[in-house]
């Protein structure tokens, strides 16, 4: 039996979630922009979807723009919206530990002669909120900020964030890659004071290739896709109906157990940092990047083997039918050091060391247990330092 | 039982196609990016679809670039292209009935400065290739012309255009939107010199929010969606590795067939015209935009009732539940007059008065018998004026 740990790069598909989609191209393959009653059919079936996510985020339905996932959310909201608002500000905020579809395209607008702060964040890889409210001013037109990190999976309170940013200056925009978060914790847009929000569907056992972008829609952006004018213009393309119903399912899925699977995803987490906490006792090379409290998220946990590189440890583990993440899940085939390593302080010797276990519902306590097994016959072959 | 009659819309997913992408989902669910032997094993069934495709186009493997659809692609190769070919000339050339995700890409680029040349068609709604090479000068970065027209179904020939552009000038790049073409037409992209070719999935049998992009490998674009770097920092974002083994599933299917199928809708097509004849001797008011010859597509006819508004006879079609399309399918809901029909010289009454018919391999003889029979007792009650 595989132990697959490798949920934040990418989850299997719910079986509720699969078989929605075939009974929902069965039945709705018309085009939802044609004007005939089986396009009429298979819009109203977008709109329960659009009605039923914009419930959960406490937004309008007008509101969510379906993409083709995070990778296009963050793109679209961030490029979009300074499209929009170059001529209103030249200052734009972020931080050191973003996804590379947030990070590339600030250091693109960097280069056009944008001002970028790139926010340091402590060894726990948490900003300081202090730091944000010196740098925001008048000249500022967006922050953003990653819900929960992809790599060690500190969560930022997005909350308080989203009140200093609209203190200082409300017309600035607040932008938040939910990509790790969503399903995992609830969101209200609108207390939050988000104006865009990004979500990937593959990341919640729905299909790769969907996502949407919640939208303030106070704001404004330049749309990326242009076209037909489909979804008022922002994003063109015929909707990918079948996505759009997987994400609701998913989601609907992931909501009607919320809280438990919170829980049970926490207690892995912590289940595992003890078992490694012990383990290390024998061995002393354990380094534990994610800790056991309510700033991480509870899906995500960051070890470094000090003296084991991440690829050998990750080559040895999949002998034993057991799949972890080396450094960042979407660009994890990259030999840089992360920079999200790097900016919680982790030497390179470390950093290179540093593999991600990260859970879905799917996993279970025995699964840990035998990870943990395999762990102490690798390390002292493995560790051929010691 | 209902008769779907536009597929050039969008079309039902085979059913191979759907339970293929089960399979798969089940199967192959890790990112494709993970360095792991489970992420690998996705990739190589990536791998296996970019070299199917890559073979019927016949082009490199590395010339693939994934999308999310049809106005992706196009909106990928012109504005990605432009941006990155902008310096060397300033003329790019398109024609009048163009997809809105071309046409309104020119037209950006019109706004932006550019000198924008949109080709008239004729009255059968095809290009003039002398016209065009008196267009093509040494300043002319682009040509975009597409395979089939979406409404009328003329199809150019794009061989000789290739052929043509590269003879006048070499450096222009060749952008074609094979969107209504693909599966429908074999296509060689070295010998009919294309550089750029766009393709949607959802028109093939396959699902909706996937397709994909040929790019002759001696140009350059500029990505529009920046991230982890995937496809070779093309075009960012996990892949949509079940949408793409969907896409491969759906051209082979296609091809297992291909020259039956093209027989089959083109003998559809004639069978349609011919019966449309017969029934006109009656009513007079009946005309044909859609030739029975090989300049046109065989999966499409335009028809105009002449003084029955499109939308009237679309809503009395669907109460025999009969479903076709009023003017072009991706923004058939847009009440301005089509500009393909505008082109080939249709006054605004008669393009008021005119439906597309688009047939799939799923369509028969009966079905279109259906039709008439159904179009003989609608046209006395609908035609008022008569």
């Amino acid at each position: 039996m595989e132990i697959y740990f490798d949920n934040s790069a990418s989850t299997m598909v719910d079986k509720k979630v699969q078989s929605a989609i075939d009974e929902f191209n069965e039945k709705y393959y018309a085009n939802p922009s044609a004007m005939h009653r089986f396009g009429y059919l298979v819009e109203e079936e977008i709109k329960k979807c659009n009605e039923y996510i914009s419930t959960i985020l406490n937004c309008d339905v007008s509101e969510i723009i379906w993409t083709s996932g995070g990778s296009e959310s963050n793109n679209l909201a961030i490029s979009g919206y300074i499209e929009a608002y170059k001529k209103t500000g030249n200052k734009i905020i972020t931080t050191s530990i973003e996804h590379p579809s947030v990070y590339n395209v600030f250091k693109k607008y960097e280069a056009l002669g944008f001002e970028v702060v790139y926010l340091d964040v402590d060894r726990t890889g948490h900003i300081s909120i202090d730091e944000l409210r010196k740098i925001i001013d008048s000249n500022t037109i967006l922050v953003s900020i990653m819900y929960v990190n992809n790599e060690i999976g500190s969560k930022q309170n997005i909350s308080e964030i989203g009140q200093v940013i609209k203190e200082l200056n409300p017309n600035c925009a607040f932008h938040v890659d939910f990509v790790q978060g969503f399903t995992k914790y609830k969101i209200d847009v609108k207390s939050s004071k988000i104006d865009f929000l990004s979500v990937s569907t593959h990341k919640i056992h729905g299909p790769k290739g969907v996502g949407f972008l919640y939208k303030n829609k106070n704001f404004r952006i330049l749309p990326m896709i242009l076209g037909g004018g489909q979804q008022q213009g922002l994003r063109s393309g015929t909707l990918n109906t079948s996505g759009i119903f997987g994400t609701y399912i998913a989601t609907k899925v992931a909501y009607e157990d919320f809280d438990i699977i919170f829980s049970r995803l926490r207690e892995l987490r912590d289940y595992l940092i003890d078992k490694l906490d012990i383990i290390n006792q024998k061995y002393g090379i354990i380094v534990v990047n994610t800790k056991k409290n309510e700033n991480f998220a509870p899906h995500i946990v960051s070890v470094s083997f000090v003296g084991i590189r991440s690829e050998v440890m990750l080559h040895a583990l999949e002998e034993y039918n057991i799949f972890v993440s080396a450094g960042s899940a979407c660009s994890s085939r990259d030999k840089k050091i992360s920079s999200t390593l790097r900016s919680i302080g982790l030497n390179q010797n470390i950093a290179e060391s540093t593999i991600r276990i990260s859970f879905s519902k799917y996993n279970n306590k025995s699964e840990i247990d035998s990870f943990v097994d395999v762990l102490s016959e690798l390390i002292p072959k493995l560790n051929i330092k010691k």
